[in-house]
């Protein structure tokens, strides 16, 4: 098994179909052309030979080298998302109607409307649906690496590019254990035969062709369907490649895939990581009788009715097409109106819904939602995961849970404070003993400062829920702070456990923390430990690095084999380069973390803690943002907030602070510069 | 009535709703722009204001300014088309989020595929549908007015952007009559309360609020539904002033509007030109009792089901969708799919085929094709216009034509010699005599030197025949040379009239002509004039101005009342600024025009003209691009031509050739360095 992200699974691929990769960086997808960057350390492609890597002003540039790289004969790739997708778009004409096999990877990303986002959903991808690409859509970390080969496959095969695509952030920085493809058994379905001629027909001095002319009225037309046949071979040609990697893989992949009872009457189509988590849903409600269905898109252009009627059960009667957009003014979302027409000439009812854009979290109870709909009574243009109390567009929210066979894990950090680092490595030693892993990390877009939430899960089944854990059994907190501004603790499981790393002792904390918490916490016997990490670093001289002390604290909790010794030889190789003292202070640290970790009482009080009646933005600073409705945030619908937000938000997780000492200060006036929220202020005064 | 091209119709409205307008020059939008500069120097806008033009970098700092005035709270507009339009998509979802009222005129043209192209159909404005536009079809030069001001109304009142547009060159270009909108009958109508409100909505240092931020998963989803209110209000809204426009214009707009039998069983949606070609074949049909019906899409975006249902007929059974598109790898082109999903509850048959990519011209014959299709079987995904031997997607063509009542000219000119202005001032003539006027020209994109066909129709009634003259009955030719290459005379009228400028003698021309050329003459019964228009301008000393002297010819032919006078008084006019000389030289060369003009004998001969036949490569020299077939130009179909084609494309138009004079050449190399087809070069050689 091979633990990895997305961006990982899929890049290790693109790295071996490509002569050049051009790039520029953009969120989520960055980490892929890194990985570009160290592989051409010491692999190789294909034709045995290091990727050449160049990283351009903008998107808008890596589309052109990308283009010119093809057009002069080399096999490229590059990686981008959202707005950056957007930028490429003019050359994604051109390289289609040159018919040149690039692969763009996309971390699918919201496009900025009335403000921009970091996070995932399909408009980036679906602005690009007219560009005469061929797209393939993943679903999790499995698929990005085995649908980034078939891409590359068929993209030399048919002499169409292809954009491969996955959920940014949801897949791409979800790490997963996955069945490694051994990039050497591709080597026999490689299309030599199609490679040598896209050498063949490159633009260079010598071949005596000219390309990027300009038509008039009077051949353009004819020249475009000439293409037909092309287009017409295309999916038949991805289908085979999918067929090879499933020999390899023991995989199931089809332009379409069908899952659920073979005799459904509703089903859900959809592409992207919802596929998962309606497939528990399947499964759960299949427990109870209930006979639901999901086709998975993986070739979303060319659009095959031929595959699609293939997985089609005779047995439909209604269907929900799920759309990870918003096209506003449009009839119905793009996958919706393609499925209209697919299967126009069917007795079938269709409605179409949007779901998770930015990044929405879709839960098990959202997905059966729409189930639910398809039971009782039809409804278009639907939302899920939202309350539309304005347009009315939601579906009633369920309370619904799946029991995973999983140990859950939410661990609280304080963005830079290598809380993440710490969950990936717990991520990896899980591995190492034979666990399923998978972990998800939620950040938000505030970058280092922000609170970071690692959803970490351990099981002996494969893990695809690509949804934010709900039941944790363990919870860990790196700032006492929190407890003030999120509810942490308030779906924690029956005799879970919370760590709080904090300098408060057990008198203290019963005091800090409200009566409610403490109420839950007393009620759920739930096992509290507090550990002071910042002193233990403070002490070892490695003041602020609690990382490697939590990581010791938590695994410890988790009961895993030899805990200590793997952290030690961790911390070897990790600071290898940092020098014997760094290590040492750091062994010393998580043996006495060890010691120092103390489970303390909960005490409880009557006084009775007054629910803060927070307004709208205060809301979103206490992470309550997903409960707001679309009528809370009207105001809003055009990106306009009101100034000075930023007092609101007073993080107060520092646990120092700077102290003006009058006598040293030089008045060159960039402590005022440099405070980003404007609180020291230089002012010319005169004397008196 | 107001004689002008499609660009200055649209443009003379935005210039009045405008107070910033960002340009970029692309074809065939330029005109737009430039009209704009011209009106600011004596025109006021609807604030009694200058508008400020700036023209930027590129189109994607045109939308960026676009976009930064109306944040700041300026009215504003912009003019593009094609790959310019692309590069406007990123700030379109911005603007279109942020709900701003900015309204882009585009006169719409082929995005690059496999060549650019810089003629029109409508893949760059499907390119943005997703974009949350608001988008207006024109259909001509009327609507092209009639609508800009509707788009600029609803924009301000529904508080979104639009998009509106025309066919490029087809109507961008195509001069007409039309009734000329009284811009201060709009002043009741105007949104002043929502001016208001968007100037108090400006971003600036007092406004006390920010835009543009980053949201998070948390909020971006409901503020996205948040602005479904704004959607659905804006159909009305749109008909709300497309009713005002019909009061003061006496106009029929709507939403969608439909043309024909009002029991129709077979129908077509289209927008654009195409319509009048199709409202022609309608009324044709209706005469022989066949009853078709038209479904004019005037609002595309938001796509309002309401108004498509209000208009159409009960009785409708199949109905074939026109897309000016070809999206390649989709499952139907996209007004296709909006129409299969509006009406996928009513057992309607509905089929979707692609014409006029890149200006394919479109004729009433490729409409009745459309029409016997829906009588006899219908075929989906089907061509029109070309001969699709490949994938058999074309329509078989039919024998088919409208006699309109129009007098209809097609003169044919040397790109550069002024017969396009000369045929400009025809129609300005026509109209002043009180005829119905309509012209276009048919250009390639060789710019200066290439052939230019000006199609001409004068009449009685207003003329909306948006496809090439097929009937003319009078022809004038400049450079006899286009007879060699060009089927010219093949469908000239019987009693038509032929005039050649040349400096050949009537037994010279009778050599030159084929004998083909000249049994069509005779038995058509055609009246043959010579003019040598050069020498008569090489006499007056002003060598190579024919224009003048044509249209004094072609005004006589026409027998225009006063035509000499009416010249007289054009020439002091246009040469005001050129001097005493210039004026007279024109003046006397017209009067000698009048005298040195002959009708000749045309005198067959046996001698059977070999029948030439063509490479592809050569009928695409010789004007006959449009009959080759899909599979002739499928070596084509990426774009790939061979190098060193402009040796077959020798025109031979010229009257005089360089000499090179050895005593006077100081070997500068500037010859060869300005030869574009690298006729002239230079070598160092050495003295032996």
């Amino acid at each position: 098994m091979k633990i990895c992200d997305g961006n990982k699974a899929c890049s290790d691929i693109a790295y071996y179909f490509s002569e050049l990769c051009s790039i520029y960086p953009i969120t989520p997808s960055s980490p892929m052309a890194s990985n570009i960057d160290n592989l051409r350390q010491d692999k190789e492609n294909l034709f045995q030979d290091k990727v050449k890597l160049i990283e351009m002003q903008s998107e808008a540039g890596a589309a052109g080298a990308f283009h010119g790289a093809l057009i002069s004969g080399s096999l490229a790739s590059t990686f981008t998302a959202s707005q950056g997708l957007l930028l490429m778009i003019p050359n994604m004409y051109k390289i289609a109607g040159e018919m040149l096999p690039g692969v763009i990877h996309v971390a699918a990303r919201t496009v900025a409307t009335n403000a921009l986002s970091i996070f995932g959903d399909h408009s980036d991808i679906y602005a690009t649906r007219a560009t005469g690409f061929a797209i393939i859509s993943s679903c999790n970390v499995n698929d990005c690496q085995n649908l980034a080969a078939v891409a590359h496959l068929s993209a030399i095969k048919g002499s169409i590019p292809f954009l491969h695509f996955f959920d940014g952030f949801r897949t791409s920085h979800e790490i997963s254990s996955i069945k490694e493809l051994d990039i050497h058994k591709l080597k026999d379905i490689i299309p030599w035969e199609e490679i040598d001629k896209f050498k063949n027909r490159a633009l260079n001095l010598e071949s005596g062709i000219q390309k990027g002319m300009a038509f008039n009225e009077d051949i353009y037309f004819q020249t475009q369907e000439a293409r037909n046949t092309a287009y017409n071979n295309l999916p038949d040609m991805v289908n085979n490649y999918m067929q090879e990697i499933n020999k390899i893989m023991g995989t199931n992949y089809k332009p379409f895939t069908y899952y659920g009872d073979t005799k459904a009457t509703n089903i859900i189509v959809a592409m992207g990581s919802v596929c998962d988590t309606i497939k528990l849903v399947i499964d759960e409600e299949a427990k109870k009788g209930h006979k639901y269905g999901l086709i998975t898109v993986h070739l979303y252009r060319p659009f095959s009715v031929k595959y699609l009627l293939d997985v089609l059960p005779k047995t439909v009667k209604n269907i929900a097409v799920l759309d990870r957009t918003k096209e506003a003014g449009s009839n119905g979302e793009p996958l919706y109106l393609d499925i209209v027409s697919a299967l126009k000439d069917k007795d079938i009812n269709i409605v179409g819904g949007r779901y998770g854009l930015s990044s929405k979290n879709t839960t098990p109870a959202d997905i059966k939602s729409v189930f639910t709909m398809l039971d009782t009574k039809l409804k278009n243009n639907f939302t899920i995961s939202i309350v539309d109390d304005v347009t009315h567009t939601s579906l009633p929210k369920e309370d619904y849970e799946i029991e995973l066979d999983t140990k859950d894990l939410l661990i609280y950090g304080f963005g830079s404070d290598g809380m993440v680092s710490c969950s990936k490595d717990i991520l990896k030693i899980m591995g190492q003993k034979n666990y399923f892993v998978n972990g998800y990390f939620s950040y938000d877009s505030k970058k280092s400062g922000g609170v970071t939430v690692s959803n970490l899960r351990f099981g002996k089944k494969k893990i695809e829920a690509p949804y934010y854990i709900t039941r944790p059994s363990l919870i860990v907190v790196t700032k006492e702070e929190y407890f003030k501004k999120f509810q942490i603790v308030s779906n924690i499981k029956e005799k879970g456990t919370l760590i709080i790393n904090t300098h408060l002792t057990e008198k203290e904390i019963n005091d800090f923390l409200s009566s409610k918490i403490k109420k839950i916490l007393k009620e759920r016997d739930i096992a509290v430990y507090l550990i002071d990490a910042s002193k233990i670093a403070e002490d070892n001289k490695i003041r602020g690095k609690i990382s490697k002390i939590m990581e010791m604290v938590i695994l410890n909790t988790l009961k895993v084999n030899e805990a200590l010794t793997i952290l030690e030889e961790g911390i070897k190789d990790t600071f290898k380069n940092k020098g014997e003292n760094v290590i040492n202070s750091n062994i010393k640290a998580i043996k006495e973390a060890l010691k120092n970790v103390v489970k303390i009482n909960i005490t409880l009080d009557d006084t009775a803690s007054l629910e803060e009646k927070l307004d709208v933005i205060s809301k979103i600073n206490h992470r309550l943002g997903d409960t707001l409705t679309v009528k809370e945030l009207e105001p809003f619908k055009d990106g306009t907030f009101p100034n000075g937000l930023s007092r609101f938000e007073k993080r107060q997780v520092n646990k120092v602070a700077p102290k003006w000492i009058k006598e040293n200060c030089i008045e060159c006036g960039r402590c005022s510069f440099v405070c980003p929220h404007a609180v020291i202020r230089s002012f010319i005064t005169k004397d008196e």
